[in-house]
């Protein structure tokens, strides 16, 4: 029911998005009159904006306070599909608030000791979201001292909100999946052998992984495990190393969707049938998972990056968070690259 | 040979890059001992980089002269694999040479001209790379006024050194292809309908389609073009609508990969063999073209990103570049999603 009762809970972008059922970066594009939306998609925005009373924030004045008007957003990589999307579904709420985004590719701690110490002494940001970069103490403790608005996704702290999924929770059902459909021989694709950055998420879905098999009295030999760092030649790396063992598995879990799309161009040029002769599955549900017809477990990245907006933007408008940690819920999809061992 | 003479010309991170054939981010990444990259290639660059004497550009000192250290891009949006591919490589080479990079997602005219504005009256950055985003006469000026170092890159500008390609022949290649192997009845996915940044890279390619097609006296029926907005749904939605004529086409040339792949999964969903009963093609050579067999034209994107921000370095270094505009070649890469028509 439309309302424009000024008492009321302003609706947000999130909320024209849920409506329309479509992400935040294309209700924001859409109500910008800005390409790579369809004009069906365009219309139904527009029509939900109206019926929610949704106006774009204009606080943007607060910004003439003596701050930069800028966040900054720091992520391990920009070509990934999972941090990119994140820093677009960001951006787009930032750029309803009125604030510019700095972003920053952290390729090791010591350039996430430089970020820290840039944004805390020369505060070319008012604030900071980090992307599954765990910070050790010490940068911790300069970000608090300073004041330094800050949210992190993905690795969790303790000092600071966040957005984040259960990664074991992820592993679990990952097990749950494949063990159920019979398989005794699982393979894990997992992130990198060396990791200065100390990535937590890769560890934690390992450790749901193990244990669920491990509950289920499933042995799983360390020789099925290979590292694929998070990339389609990675994954398919680790898949071609996989086929070539003496007992190869009959199931694989890949820790993201992009190394499960390498795994099957291997397993595809091996001559095997996904999943008649070998079942495999990923993380993500990403763009092309459906293109696939990839197994996969969804962890909503596009609720993730506009989450994080929202944390860091209550943050500098003063405001405690109703929730200092935003968990997003995962979601086993099910499609056609996993089926019953032969 | 290697060699230590000092007069010779320096080897830059992408002659590494080549010699160890790898991109120009995985040599930065491996040099500085980071994740993402395999042991194998991590010492095979190490290999090469000690062989050609590379060293990690010292001149950061630079730095200290009253400039900011920043340098800014701006792309179109955040989560296209094209852009982040361009950022990743070029933020690469300004890490390798010391500067910080800021990025800006333009998803229309008013950020833009509001991007511009902000570089040359507030210089919190000590250049800029506009990617794929066409400025009017009065942005152009603004820059040119206030003197500051622009590179421009798909989009072709007379008043700024840039990286480009052959869009028209892209598109002479595509039609070129695809008669060759006799269809007659070719469909284009193009780009969006309403297009606020005008960009001039659909356009050329579509100008070098038709040509070509025309030059052989086959006729291009207009109810054969569809917006595919550059996106995997796009190129699906697309391929649906044509999928639904009286007359669909036995053929399909999509501007992108991600809309080929979109319209791969349609076709498949549609019951149709591809390339048996459909031939697609795309543009780019995207991570994952390999994975779905696509037949593509290569744009070499892991050049662009490093020319374009060693253009940049040029300037601010006040060196004239060697070549104000560099043009990186094409090439067809067949592979098994064309085919003759039933």
């Amino acid at each position: 029911m439309p309302t424009t009762d000024p008492s009321e809970r302003r609706a947000t972008i999130e909320d024209v998005a849920e409506a329309a059922g479509v992400s935040v970066a294309t209700v924001s594009r859409a109500l910008r009159d800005l390409p790579n939306v369809a004009t069906s998609t365009r219309l139904r925005v527009e029509q939900f904006a109206q019926q929610l009373n949704y106006r774009a924030d204009p606080n943007a004045s607060r910004l003439a306070a003596g701050r930069s008007g800028a966040v900054a957003m720091a992520v391990p990589v920009f070509n990934s599909w999972y941090f990119s999307e994140i820093v677009a579904g960001a951006e787009a709420v930032f750029a309803d608030a009125g604030y510019d985004v700095l972003i920053s590719a952290i390729p090791g701690p010591h350039r996430r000791a430089l970020f820290v110490s840039q944004t805390a002494y020369q505060r070319r940001a008012d604030g900071i979201i980090m992307v599954d970069l765990a910070m050790g103490q010490g940068e911790r403790d300069v970000l608090l001292r300073a004041g330094v608005p800050t949210v992190t996704t993905g690795a969790k702290s303790a000092d600071f909100p966040g957005v984040i999924i259960d990664n074991v929770a992820v592993g679990r059902t990952a097990a749950t999946h494949l063990a159920g459909l019979g398989h005794q021989r699982i393979a894990l694709i997992a992130g990198q052998n060396e990791d200065p950055l100390h990535f937590t998420v890769p560890e934690d879905r390992q450790r749901g992984f193990e244990r669920e098999l491990e509950a289920r009295e499933i042995f799983f030999d360390p020789s099925l495990e290979a590292a694929g760092n998070f990339s389609v030649a990675g994954g398919y790396e680790a898949m071609v190393g996989l086929l070539k063992l003496d007992h190869p598995p009959t199931a694989v879990f890949a820790m993201s969707d992009e190394m499960a799309f390498g795994a099957i161009q291997a397993a595809r040029e091996y001559g095997l049938g996904v999943p008649e002769d070998l079942s495999i599955m990923g993380v993500d549900d990403h763009d092309l998972a459906a293109a696939f017809g990839l197994t996969t477990i969804s962890q909503q990245v596009d609720h993730q990056g506009p989450l994080a907006a929202r944390l860091l933007l209550a943050l500098l408008d003063d405001h405690q968070p109703d929730e200092l940690m935003v968990e997003v819920p995962t979601v086993l999809v099910e499609r056609t690259t996993t089926g019953p061992p032969v």
